[in-house]
Protein backbone atom coordinates (compact mmCIF):
# COMPACT_ATOMS: atom_id res chain seq x y z
CA UNK A 1 0.00 0.00 0.00
CA UNK A 2 2.79 2.13 0.79
CA UNK A 3 5.23 1.95 -1.48
CA UNK A 4 5.80 4.60 -4.02
CA UNK A 5 4.61 3.91 -7.74
CA UNK A 6 7.49 3.29 -10.58
CA UNK A 7 8.16 5.74 -12.70
CA UNK A 8 6.39 4.70 -16.05
CA UNK A 9 2.86 4.24 -13.95
CA UNK A 10 3.07 7.49 -12.44
CA UNK A 11 4.26 8.97 -15.74
CA UNK A 12 1.05 7.52 -17.42
CA UNK A 13 -1.58 8.58 -14.60
CA UNK A 14 0.58 12.64 -15.02
CA UNK A 15 0.13 12.34 -18.51
CA UNK A 16 -4.26 11.52 -18.29
CA UNK A 17 -4.59 14.26 -15.61
CA UNK A 18 -4.79 18.04 -16.36
CA UNK A 19 -2.54 20.32 -14.38
CA UNK A 20 -0.69 18.02 -12.25
CA UNK A 21 2.94 17.75 -12.48
CA UNK A 22 5.76 15.90 -10.85
CA UNK A 23 8.10 18.52 -8.42
CA UNK A 24 10.72 16.74 -6.17
CA UNK A 25 9.27 13.93 -4.48
CA UNK A 26 5.90 15.01 -4.81
CA UNK A 27 3.00 15.81 -7.03
CA UNK A 28 1.79 19.31 -7.48
CA UNK A 29 -0.83 21.61 -9.32
CA UNK A 30 -1.64 24.80 -9.09
CA UNK A 31 -5.66 26.16 -9.14
CA UNK A 32 -6.51 29.52 -10.09
CA UNK A 33 -10.17 31.44 -8.79
CA UNK A 34 -11.94 34.44 -9.69
CA UNK A 35 -11.09 35.73 -5.55
CA UNK A 36 -9.50 35.14 -2.39
CA UNK A 37 -13.14 33.91 -1.34
CA UNK A 38 -13.38 31.24 -3.60
CA UNK A 39 -9.63 30.04 -3.17
CA UNK A 40 -10.52 29.86 0.06
CA UNK A 41 -13.77 27.59 -0.13
CA UNK A 42 -11.51 25.48 -2.27
CA UNK A 43 -9.12 25.12 0.18
CA UNK A 44 -11.82 24.18 3.32
CA UNK A 45 -12.99 21.45 0.61
CA UNK A 46 -9.48 20.11 0.09
CA UNK A 47 -9.26 20.08 4.00
CA UNK A 48 -12.28 17.91 4.48
CA UNK A 49 -10.92 15.31 1.51
CA UNK A 50 -7.26 15.38 3.64
CA UNK A 51 -9.34 14.82 6.48
CA UNK A 52 -11.23 12.15 5.87
CA UNK A 53 -8.17 10.21 3.95
CA UNK A 54 -6.09 11.38 6.91
CA UNK A 55 -3.51 12.78 4.18
CA UNK A 56 -2.27 15.63 4.05
CA UNK A 57 -1.13 17.72 1.65
CA UNK A 58 0.85 20.98 1.72
CA UNK A 59 -0.81 23.76 0.55
CA UNK A 60 0.58 27.47 -0.68
CA UNK A 61 -2.16 30.11 -1.09
CA UNK A 62 -1.67 33.10 -3.28
CA UNK A 63 -4.51 35.56 -3.23
CA UNK A 64 -6.54 34.00 -5.57
CA UNK A 65 -4.20 30.72 -6.09
CA UNK A 66 -3.70 27.41 -4.57
CA UNK A 67 -0.82 24.99 -5.25
CA UNK A 68 -1.36 21.63 -3.80
CA UNK A 69 1.59 18.97 -3.07
CA UNK A 70 1.19 15.60 -2.20
CA UNK A 71 3.65 12.89 -1.79
CA UNK A 72 3.61 10.03 0.81
CA UNK A 73 6.48 10.86 3.65
CA UNK A 74 6.09 7.74 4.84
CA UNK A 75 7.00 5.47 1.89
CA UNK A 76 9.48 8.56 0.73
CA UNK A 77 7.25 9.37 -2.57
CA UNK A 78 4.10 9.29 -4.15
CA UNK A 79 1.62 6.93 -3.47
CA UNK A 80 -1.59 5.38 -4.88
CA UNK A 81 -2.63 7.34 -1.93
CA UNK A 82 -1.77 10.49 -3.55
CA UNK A 83 -3.80 10.11 -6.65
CA UNK A 84 -6.36 9.26 -4.86
CA UNK A 85 -6.51 12.16 -2.96
CA UNK A 86 -5.56 13.96 -6.26
CA UNK A 87 -8.32 12.76 -8.51
CA UNK A 88 -10.66 13.28 -5.22
CA UNK A 89 -9.51 17.26 -5.12
CA UNK A 90 -10.54 17.51 -8.91
CA UNK A 91 -13.58 15.54 -8.93
CA UNK A 92 -14.84 17.88 -5.75
CA UNK A 93 -13.35 20.64 -7.68
CA UNK A 94 -15.06 20.41 -10.78
CA UNK A 95 -18.36 19.14 -9.59
CA UNK A 96 -18.38 22.48 -6.95
CA UNK B 1 -0.29 55.61 3.87
CA UNK B 2 1.38 53.21 1.89
CA UNK B 3 5.25 54.08 2.26
CA UNK B 4 7.11 51.29 3.37
CA UNK B 5 8.61 51.31 7.00
CA UNK B 6 11.44 52.54 7.84
CA UNK B 7 13.82 50.22 9.54
CA UNK B 8 14.55 51.78 12.41
CA UNK B 9 10.50 51.68 12.86
CA UNK B 10 10.02 47.90 11.36
CA UNK B 11 12.92 46.69 13.82
CA UNK B 12 11.24 48.32 16.65
CA UNK B 13 8.17 46.86 16.01
CA UNK B 14 9.55 43.44 15.21
CA UNK B 15 10.98 43.39 18.67
CA UNK B 16 8.10 44.33 20.63
CA UNK B 17 6.15 41.28 18.90
CA UNK B 18 6.17 37.53 19.41
CA UNK B 19 7.44 35.25 16.73
CA UNK B 20 7.21 37.85 13.26
CA UNK B 21 10.92 38.28 11.70
CA UNK B 22 11.75 39.90 8.71
CA UNK B 23 11.85 37.28 5.90
CA UNK B 24 12.93 39.33 2.43
CA UNK B 25 10.32 42.02 1.41
CA UNK B 26 8.01 40.47 4.25
CA UNK B 27 7.48 40.03 7.78
CA UNK B 28 6.49 35.99 8.07
CA UNK B 29 5.38 34.19 11.19
CA UNK B 30 4.70 30.33 11.83
CA UNK B 31 2.11 29.13 13.68
CA UNK B 32 1.46 25.65 15.43
CA UNK B 33 -1.16 24.22 16.21
CA UNK B 34 -2.33 20.98 18.03
CA UNK B 35 -3.89 19.38 14.90
CA UNK B 36 -4.47 20.16 10.82
CA UNK B 37 -8.04 21.20 12.10
CA UNK B 38 -7.36 23.81 14.33
CA UNK B 39 -4.76 24.97 11.76
CA UNK B 40 -7.72 25.28 9.40
CA UNK B 41 -10.12 26.88 12.10
CA UNK B 42 -6.91 29.75 12.02
CA UNK B 43 -6.64 29.76 8.48
CA UNK B 44 -10.72 30.75 8.06
CA UNK B 45 -9.83 33.40 11.01
CA UNK B 46 -6.82 34.70 9.09
CA UNK B 47 -8.86 34.80 5.47
CA UNK B 48 -12.16 36.37 7.03
CA UNK B 49 -9.25 39.61 8.36
CA UNK B 50 -7.53 39.55 5.57
CA UNK B 51 -10.80 40.12 3.73
CA UNK B 52 -12.33 42.62 5.88
CA UNK B 53 -8.70 44.58 5.61
CA UNK B 54 -8.40 43.59 1.83
CA UNK B 55 -5.08 42.43 2.29
CA UNK B 56 -3.69 39.16 1.57
CA UNK B 57 -1.12 37.75 3.31
CA UNK B 58 1.03 34.62 1.63
CA UNK B 59 -0.23 31.60 3.59
CA UNK B 60 1.95 27.83 3.63
CA UNK B 61 0.11 25.04 5.31
CA UNK B 62 2.11 21.96 6.48
CA UNK B 63 0.09 19.73 8.34
CA UNK B 64 -0.41 21.17 11.89
CA UNK B 65 1.58 24.78 10.63
CA UNK B 66 0.36 27.78 9.32
CA UNK B 67 3.06 30.15 8.50
CA UNK B 68 1.94 33.81 6.82
CA UNK B 69 3.73 36.01 5.06
CA UNK B 70 2.90 40.35 4.88
CA UNK B 71 4.12 42.82 2.76
CA UNK B 72 2.48 45.64 0.50
CA UNK B 73 3.30 44.78 -3.00
CA UNK B 74 2.13 48.11 -4.30
CA UNK B 75 4.47 49.83 -1.56
CA UNK B 76 7.39 47.48 -2.44
CA UNK B 77 7.40 46.37 1.30
CA UNK B 78 6.25 46.46 4.61
CA UNK B 79 3.83 49.37 5.40
CA UNK B 80 1.27 50.16 8.66
CA UNK B 81 -0.98 47.77 6.63
CA UNK B 82 1.23 44.67 7.46
CA UNK B 83 1.59 45.84 10.98
CA UNK B 84 -2.33 46.21 11.59
CA UNK B 85 -3.12 42.62 9.72
CA UNK B 86 -0.78 40.83 11.74
CA UNK B 87 -1.74 42.66 15.24
CA UNK B 88 -5.61 41.47 14.12
CA UNK B 89 -4.22 38.12 13.73
CA UNK B 90 -2.18 37.43 16.90
CA UNK B 91 -5.27 39.28 18.90
CA UNK B 92 -7.46 36.79 16.95
CA UNK B 93 -5.35 33.78 17.56
CA UNK B 94 -4.90 34.67 21.37
CA UNK B 95 -8.44 35.44 21.85
CA UNK B 96 -9.65 32.14 20.25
Amino acid sequence: MSKPLDKETLNGWLQAQNGWAKEGNTIAKEYKFPTFRAAIVFLNRVAGLADDMNHHPDIDIRFDKVKLRLSSHDAGGVTERDLKLARAVDHSSSAG
